[in-house]
């Protein structure tokens, strides 16, 4: 892989374990193909992660997406949950949600990364909802969220590539308003 | 594998080959693991698909779920594309577009599901829209419906497992058919 410019080493292992993890069986993932994958030493590994069981549970971890996707008030979150993600797939090069999807096969192994991300993303956003079925619109929202890195990943030559954070939030973002609003076709307050 | 109830030997084959070649390289695939997977004989599977290369193109093919996708006037297009996505995963017990997630991956083994996918659906999706920046629009309803796929999937005891299929077009369709009208927030024509 070539590493994106800037980009630190500790990034750089990121990267090299999300792809690692999602997908290899967990017992052939090593730390020193980490680290090779990540154009790194084996000891930079250990020194940032510690293990490869460390390494798995940042790779399981959505807390810190979700705490970026839900940084907004209400009104707003729609925007910026759609600039967030986009914003953090450019300039990380890394998608906050999207490594789920490669634990949706019917391996046991990744259930840990189903189970955070319903934790860690679906639940904390439908805490956020007001109104009603808060656990269906969140699930729906979320699914909303995905769908954008997916496509985004599935047209990098394509028109979305093109077009600019803001413009991609102002086609996408109302979708995702309107069910923080209540799915119901109203305005958000 | 469990097979559900009434499932044909032909759906049965067509659901193990797709998990076989998304989630295996090509090289490891073999009509009899997928015949053992779908729990017929492996010269039931020569018979409907004659070779393991015909098997693969069936599962890159996204023609067939497009052509149900589309199968509505525009001006309903996008909650009869939520019903029959939905009602598809649930009488077939298989999504009609979510295996090309399994191609984002950075294997160039899979890029066929991705460019028959951009073809096949993004690119004739693109053509039904009327007005500005089609292929824009396309891209974003594509994402919609793999979001919708992939959330359903990951929340398989969730809110959403438990909705109607017209409820979820209730309050998932006017996302796609805001996209479908132009984006621009107007109620379709």
């Amino acid at each position: 892989m070539t590493s994106p410019v800037g980009e630190t080493g500790q990034q750089a292992i990121q990267r090299a374990a999300r792809r690692a993890f999602t997908r290899q069986p967990y017992a052939e993932v090593t730390i020193r193909g980490i680290a090779a994958d990540a154009g790194v030493s084996p000891s930079l590994v250990v020194k940032h992660f510690g293990s490869k069981e460390r390494l798995f549970n940042s790779v399981a971890d959505f807390g810190g997406a979700a705490d970026q996707l839900l940084a907004a008030p209400l009104a707003d979150l729609g925007r910026h949950m759609v600039l967030s993600l986009v914003s953090t797939r450019r300039t990380e090069l890394m998608d906050p949600l999207l490594r789920v999807v490669f634990s949706l096969g019917n391996t046991d192994e990744l259930a840990l990364l189903r189970e955070r991300f319903r934790e860690q993303v679906t639940a904390r956003l439908a805490e956020r909802l007001p109104g009603e079925e808060r656990a269906l619109r969140a699930e729906l929202i979320a699914g909303q969220l995905i769908g954008l890195g997916a496509t985004l990943s599935l047209h990098r030559s394509g028109a979305s590539a093109a077009a600019t954070v803001e413009h991609i939030a102002e086609l996408y973002g109302p979708a995702l308003q309107r069910l923080i609003a209540g799915g119901t076709g109203q305005p958000p307050s």
